[in-house]
């Protein structure tokens, strides 16, 4: 059985990734459709070595599609997930558009794979901060259940998207060189410099960013009582988005039984050699489908605290790997 | 009344800092003079329009001087700061040497000024994480009694010294040209990279820098009980430090008493422009004397909880202006 694949938002950064996930994880594809914005389409890119057209996103691109990769904002996900849903299209989508609508799936797949049966049509990638942290913490809540999650977030610039990663590099080449920079995709000025998540800040004074890691750990963990203190931080790095967690939990299991818990556990790769002081790093996450887990230690300020290191490739689990993983699992 | 100072590690980054922060503040200097290790001497340093002359460190170098900042690391200070007291010199210490020990008060001017009173000699200066945390802090803890904090740092290339800095911009322009860069200063590759932090791990799973945040706290706010989760993480950037704190208090007083009580404490300046998206970065508290602090939040993880963004010069008052602060108790 072959599937005729369609992505939307196929020149983005997540798009692009999506190509290369589906080419190598050999998923059966039939046919390919790319789909864009105009300003994209009569473009080309290569997959599996050919070269396939970028076409114009309009109503009627999900003709005949089986499975539709959304990843072009929540605006065009509003607007044509229904479309392609009409069509006969299964959409996993990998914007915040529905994620939290109940009759969607929320699926990480080594976590609630189940999820995926109660579809209606559309299946929502979670956040990449979500994902990486969730699949950072896993193996530990097996162990024993997870009261509450303080995470401090270092995200890199493809969070933003392709754009955001090009001014990081820009802007540092002109820091380098002395010359002035204008930042134009992010906030402020990005070389040699950070800033709090550049998305909108509610009442309660988090921001979007912070309040998708809140309610979707809740909804894909199917656990409203979860306490979550997230704060999320973009950092001068590429595309690896590192995480300091601290977990409390209900008991605390041996150190040693933590420790194996994550060597076992599919998608998590243990990074934690204290001799070398070597742990988790974007540089190394980069690129890799595992989530990198290290620092691994009881924390010294609660009982029941478990505190670790993670850090994941966002483009990759934070993203499309978790898309491509979602679609096999149907 | 003005005083004959001596500055030990002053080719350092601290050390030119102390030179500039002596100069800002018009410390009333009779005489100064510039140690550093063999290797630099004979150098000249710019102080007030002159040029001062750096002299080997020796025995008998604090003959005649009536305060020393040492900034030259650890074992230095254990050598030659028993040596400055015996000649009749108070000394303020930039390194980890002395900070614990009972006899050593460990000060921050704008939190426990009174502490200077019972020195012997020797009067330590905290780790630049600590300060900026507990500057960030105070302001809060004189509302309400501060049971844990759970902390995650962005550390910047100057806590490693003036080298690593250089090591941060000669990494990334190497990356920028795509050329290979070996690290000599840091462990790790630094272009668009984070690491945990560098130093040694301890059976209980934290490093150095971690641990004195932890200890230092107890000592400067004389509360044994204070529960400290710290996560050290340096990043790429070169001098400003940015930490990432939530604290559980015994009360909740109201945010608008939070905010106020920040907007007075000297030493903090409030950067907490919600609309404009617009907090504590690190391009911008470089070069200034104040902690940054913003995203001031309810927690929305415990009832007693708050969360904020702080971020501090590490040269300044990380290190040398809260030397200076101290000299200016004396």
């Amino acid at each position: 059985m072959k599937y005729r694949v369609a992505i939307v938002g196929a020149t983005g950064a997540v798009g692009q990734e999506l190509l290369q996930v589906l080419a190598q994880r050999k998923f059966p594809i039939r046919s390919l459709r790319l789909l864009a914005s105009e300003r994209s389409a009569g473009k080309t890119l290569a997959f599996e070595g050919e070269q396939v057209s970028v076409e114009t996103l309009r109503p009627d691109s999900f003709e005949g599609i089986d499975i539709a990769f959304f990843s072009a904002g929540g605006a065009r996900s509003q607007q044509y997930a229904p479309l392609a849903v009409q069509a006969g299209a299964v959409v996993i989508d990998n914007s915040s558009a529905f994620r939290m609508h109940p009759d969607v799936p929320l699926v990480i797949p080594e976590i609630n794979p189940d999820a995926v049966r109660g579809h209606r049509g559309v299946i929502a990638n979670p956040n990449c901060s979500t994902i990486i942290m969730l699949m950072a913490l896993e193996p530990l809540r097996r162990l024993a259940r997870i009261r509450r999650i303080v995470v401090s977030t270092y995200q890199a610039a493809s969070g933003a998207g392709a754009q955001a990663m090009q001014e990081l590099l820009d802007a540092t080449r002109a820091y380098l060189q002395g010359e002035p920079f204008e930042p134009r995709v992010l906030p402020h000025p990005y070389a040699f410099n950070l800033f709090s998540h550049n998305s909108a800040i509610g009442e309660d004074g988090y921001n979007e960013e912070e309040r998708k890691m809140i309610l979707e750990t809740r909804k894909i963990w199917d656990d409203s009582a979860i306490a979550v203190s997230p704060t999320c931080v973009r950092v001068p790095v590429l595309r690896a988005h590192t995480e300091s967690i601290v977990a409390e939990l209900e008991t605390r299991p041996p150190l040693a039984t933590i420790v194996d818990a994550y060597r076992r556990f599919p998608g998590v790769a243990l990074v934690d050699d204290v001799a070398r002081n070597h742990f988790p790093m974007p540089l190394e996450a980069t690129g890799r489908d595992e989530v990198l887990v290290g620092r691994i230690r009881y924390d010294a300020g609660t009982p029941n605290g478990v505190a670790l290191l993670a850090c994941g490739d966002q483009l990759r689990k934070g993203a499309a790997l978790n898309a491509v993983q979602i679609a096999e699992l149907l």
